[in-house]
């Protein structure tokens, strides 16, 4: 079986990669930057250029779904650069392809504000892909750099699918009608990311499950059945937003970055303005299979897990991170 | 038989881009940056970027040796990025592999001045490979990224040949002692380029030959022949330097920069301050025939002037644009 997680954005470590090796994870899809302009984000490539010459027998850069297949060959992790944001292309189209160059394969149209290209989850208007939105859109999809829509609002991800000549993914949420978070998203999207040919990661992060912390195991597994029928077996996926080892101080950046004065709680709340704690089912890398198993239990199909836990992002990978010829 | 040139900055063009077609030159070494900084470098980079999407029947990106082969095959020619200053990385050696990733494959690692990593050839004083200079070569090595010391000066280049542990290139100079000229190279450094493996391009430049724009072809393959039996006949090749269809502005910007208020003449003189006029000879991409048919005539065997218009080119790209593993 073969292990793929759609987000996660941890505080990097040569422990982590261990655990990643341990938990037989073959690629996982690392955000690299939340609000970083161009120069920031080539920075962070570079950090991760010197963990690549660092860590050679753990991790290799992951650009191509041959990669993918060549770290699960080799007991490596395939690490995929993906912003959560699409502040590092600035407001110059010819940073699409440059980043591209750099080995970012995913890129989401904006995170919960309004961006140049789309609005957030958190605006109160969603006014929809802007004039640079369509340009920016039809240059990734040329590059193949997937469109990733898991911070945006409902009315900008639906013209995202529309207007995208190739499937996009929401790398990490879960449905709003299990668990009715800002940034889960409709049975209507889901549905027509499906159609699509659109790819889905479920989150573990709490604020995006039911009970948050306290979710069972259980109830994810039938959530996932639930979506599995909406969206069909082949568009679903992990994408765990696992945070794992980050300071308080990170999920502030995430959510204030240089736009406020004032302290945005996101997801949180001022008496709850930290990372939550995980569920005890999914504590990071180790346990990819405690999910399967839960799968298996709820009764999923061998051949479906697989499908669910790495499968279907592979496929995904093979034909999005391509050029057009 | 395989035409390379190790050095052009032109004032590129469908065009010249028709030209190289048509003068069948599989590969040519580009200048995509003077003194531009590394964002100004990467907005080059999109420039060329859209060239190849622009001409995809005429340019490739060249990267590979494979890719020159490729292009070779199929009636392209494959343009390779290189720097002719180190000023692209600025101060921060994790540059080197990003430009290396965006395509970048020589860098000079002075440009007539001093820089951060090397002496340039018309200071009074060469101080030889700075602190930085030397972790640089290393990692250029690493990556793959050609040292080029066209415009450094004589100690400088003697330590770089020293300290690299790859061949290294002197992509466009000629002889001093043909044609005494700052930008020249001394027989000392072209006996250690061809000894340590490393390439010299000949110019075409009117201001490194002797007689200038009046030099014969008989002459420029008199240089030729007695620098093979310097160097071997292995480690020469072309690099014209040539600078077609640039407007003056260019070639004081190529001079100037913004390192003085003044202006520099370089090569030139306040009455001779534009590009010279090329030798009848040789123009442009159409006339790489006339350099080959004036070889022949010189007396060099086939299989050498073949060495010499690309084969020793290719061979070098072949061993010196991989990473080291």
């Amino acid at each position: 079986m073969i292990i793929i997680d759609g987000c996660q954005y941890a505080n990097w470590s040569e422990k982590i990669f261990r655990e990643m090796h341990a938990g037989g994870v073959a690629a996982v899809h690392v955000t690299i930057c939340y609000h970083e302009d161009f120069r920031e984000t080539v920075k962070n490539i570079a950090d991760w250029n010197r963990m690549f010459e660092r860590f050679p027998d753990l991790i290799v850069p992951g650009r191509t779904a041959e990669d993918v297949r060549s770290a699960h060959a080799t007991g490596k992790t395939a690490i995929i650069f993906g912003f959560q944001n699409c502040s590092p292309i600035e407001d110059d189209i010819s940073l699409v392809e440059i980043c591209h160059q750099l080995g970012a394969r995913f890129m989401q149209l904006s995170y919960n504000n309004q961006s140049l290209l789309a609005t957030g989850c958190y605006e109160d208007n969603d006014t929809g892909i802007t004039r640079m939105g369509r340009q920016v859109i039809a240059e990734m999809n040329r590059v193949g750099l997937v469109v990733d829509m898991s911070h945006s609002g409902e009315r900008s991800t639906l013209e995202a699918i529309e207007i995208s000549d190739r499937p996009i993914a929401i790398t990490h949420a879960n449905p709003a009608s299990w668990h009715p978070a800002l940034r889960n998203k409709s049975d209507k999207v889901l549905k027509v990311l499906g159609d699509s040919g659109g790819m889905l990661g479920f989150s573990v992060y709490p604020h995006h499950l039911k009970d948050k912390s306290a979710c069972t195991l259980e109830s994810f597994c039938a959530m996932v059945a639930r979506t599995a029928d909406l969206m069909g077996i082949d568009h679903i996926g992990i994408g765990s937003d696992l945070c794992q080892d980050q300071p308080d101080s990170v999920v502030e950046w995430m959510r204030v970055g240089r736009w406020t004065k004032d302290i945005d709680y996101g997801e949180g709340s001022a008496s709850d303005a930290g990372f939550p704690p995980m569920p005890p089912w999914f504590g990071g890398n180790l346990d990819f299979g405690n999910i399967a198993d839960g799968l298996r239990t709820f009764g999923f199909a061998d051949t479906d897990v697989e499908k669910v836990m790495g499968g279907n992002w592979l496929r995904f990978f093979e034909d999005s991170f391509r050029a057009i010829a």
